[in-house]
C-alpha cells in the first residue's frame, strides 16, 4: 500500500501538515511513503506542465492512501490546495486513490468544511472517498485523542477501501 | 446482502421509485429485497415511535446496499425525504449500510444536489458512500444509459463497499 | 413592513420558534405580525392545497420579512421545515421577501449549516437573502448577546432590504 | 458607484474575464472602473504583502459592486480565484461591497457551483450578496440573453443593494 500526505497550507512545516502526516499514521500504521507540502511546489502551480507538480500529481495518482489536509481560510480549503488540486484530470486524475480530506481551523465553528466543501472536489477527480470529512481544532492538532472518534467510526472502512488496489 | 430502496416522493410508484429500483438491480444483478416508497409512510412521519416508520428504519438500517432517492425540489432533496432520515440515530443510523445518493430532476442545471446536499446526510447517519451521489433527467430514468456512465466509474466500488458487511 | 417568522421544529413551541422571534425583533425593533410554527400544520403538509398551509405560505409570500428558523437535525435543516418550503412556487413564492436563514444546535459544529444549506433553498424560492446564514448555540438562544456579532454586520443590511418592498 | 470585475482564470483574456465585464456591464449600464484579472498579479498571490495584490485587495475592497467570476475547475472555483480571496481580512475584508458570483462551464452541470460553492467565501468575506449565484455555459457567454433571465429577477435588487454605500 502506497500512502501519501498532501498538505496546502501557504506556511512550509504546518500544523496542517503534521496534522495530516499524524492521521496518516493513525489510519496505516506507519509513516507515509510521500509527503508533499504544496507550497514547496511554488510559482510551478501557476501554469501547467511544471516537471516538479506533473511528479507530485503522479505520486498522488498511484499511492492506494492519501490523506488531503487544508487549513480553513474563508471556510473553506485554501487556494494553495486547490491550485494543486486543479492540476490533476477531472474524473479520473484519482482514480483508484481513496482520499480522507482533513481540515484544521481555528475553532469549531468550520466543521462542516471537509465534508461540504473539500470532500466533493476530491469525488470529482475521481477518488474513493468512503468516509466523513475530518476538522482538528488546531489547537489539539497533535494529540491523537483529537482523532479517535472519527478512527472509530471511519478508519477501518478507509483502510478496506485502500487495501485492495494498486498493491505495492 | 440485503438491499433496499428508498424514495422520498410525494407521489406514489414516482417515476424517483422506479429509477431507484433500476439503479439497485444495475448495481446488484437483481431486484431489491425491500422497496420503501416513504409517502406510503404517511402522518406517521410527522412524530416519533410511529410502528411502520420504524420498521422502515429498521430495514434500511440493517441493509448493506440501500439506494436513497429523492426527486429535485426546490434544488434540494424534498422535506419528505428528509423527514424520513430523521428518524434515524445520528452518527451511527445507517453504520454499516453503503448507500447510494440519487436525485432526480427536470433539467441538468441540479446536478451537484446529490453530491452536495444529499450525500452529506446519508454520512451523517453513518453509511458508508464510497461513490460520487448521481443525478439522472427525469426524461430517461427509465433508460440504463443514463446510468452507465456512473457506473463504470462507480459500481464495483460501490458493490465492493456494500459486499463483505452484514452477509446474508 | 410585515414581518413574518416560521419554524420548523417537530416540537411546538419550540427554542427555535422563540430563538426565531428574539432575532426577528432584534432585527425589527418590536414583535413579528405573523409566527408560523410549522409544526401546528400537521398532516396538510404532506399533500398539496391544504387551506391552512395555503394561508401559511400566502402570509410568508407577502411579508417584507421572514425569519426561518430550523433546528439542526442530522447536519441540516428539518424535513418538516422542508415540507413547509416546497409549498412555495420555485423561482419566484418568496420573490420580494428578504429571509434571514437560522439554525439551533447543540454544539458549535454545524455553524455553517445556515449558510451552506438552509439558505440556498431561500433563494432558490426567490427570496433577497443579504445577510450570512446564522447559527446559535441552543443553550443560549435567549440570550441577545447571542445575536449581537451578527447583528453588528448583517442588521442593517437586512432592514434596508425588507424596507422599502410592500410597504404596509 | 465604483464598479470592479475580477477574473479567476489561470488564462489571460479569458471568457470568464469577458463574460463578467458583459455582466457588469449589463447591471451597471456601463464599464467597470476596475478589471483585475487574477492570474497577471502571479507569483505574488503565493505570499503575503506583495504590492500588485495589496492594490487590487483594495481596489475590491473599496467598490461598491464587484463581479467575483472563476471558470468551473473540478465543480468548483479555481484554486487561482480563491488565492485572491484567501488575502483579504476574514469577516470584512468585502464589508460594504455589494458581489455578484459568476462562473463559467462547459455544460449545465455545475449550475449549483456559484450558489453553493463560491457565494459563501464571498459573504464569509463580510460582502453583501443579495442575489442568487450566476453560472453561464461558456459557449453563450458573450450572448446578453444568456444573462437575461437572471438580470430580470436580480438585478435592480444587486443595484439597490450597490447603490446607497461608498458614493463617488
Amino acid at each position: 500500500m502506497k500512502v501519501t500526505v498532501v498538505a496546502g497550507n501557504p506556511k512550509p512545516g504546518s500544523r496542517t501538515l503534521n496534522a495530516a502526516v499524524l492521521l496518516s499514521n493513525l489510519i496505516a500504521g506507519r509513516d507515509p511513503d510521500h509527503v508533499i507540502d504544496v507550497t514547496a511546489l511554488g510559482v510551478g502551480l501557476l501554469g501547467w506542465g511544471d516537471a516538479a507538480v506533473s511528479a507530485s500529481v503522479e505520486t498522488v495518482a498511484t499511492s492506494d492512501l492519501v490523506v488531503v489536509a487544508s487549513p480553513t481560510f474563508k471556510a473553506a480549503y485554501t487556494g494553495l490546495l486547490k491550485l494543486f488540486l486543479d492540476q490533476f484530470a477531472t474524473g479520473n486524475g484519482m482514480k483508484g486513490v481513496t482520499a480522507v480530506p482533513l481540515m484544521l481551523g481555528a475553532g469549531p465553528a468550520h466543521f462542516l468544511a471537509p465534508e461540504l466543501l473539500l470532500k466533493p472536489v476530491l469525488v470529482e477527480l475521481g477518488a474513493t472517498v468512503p468516509c466523513q470529512g475530518l476538522y482538528v481544532n488546531d489547537k489539539t492538532f497533535d494529540d491523537p485523542a483529537a482523532y479517535q472518534g472519527w478512527l472509530d467510526q471511519w478508519g477501518e472502512i478507509v483502510r478496506r477501501n485502500a487495501g485492495p488496489t494498486h498493491e505495492s
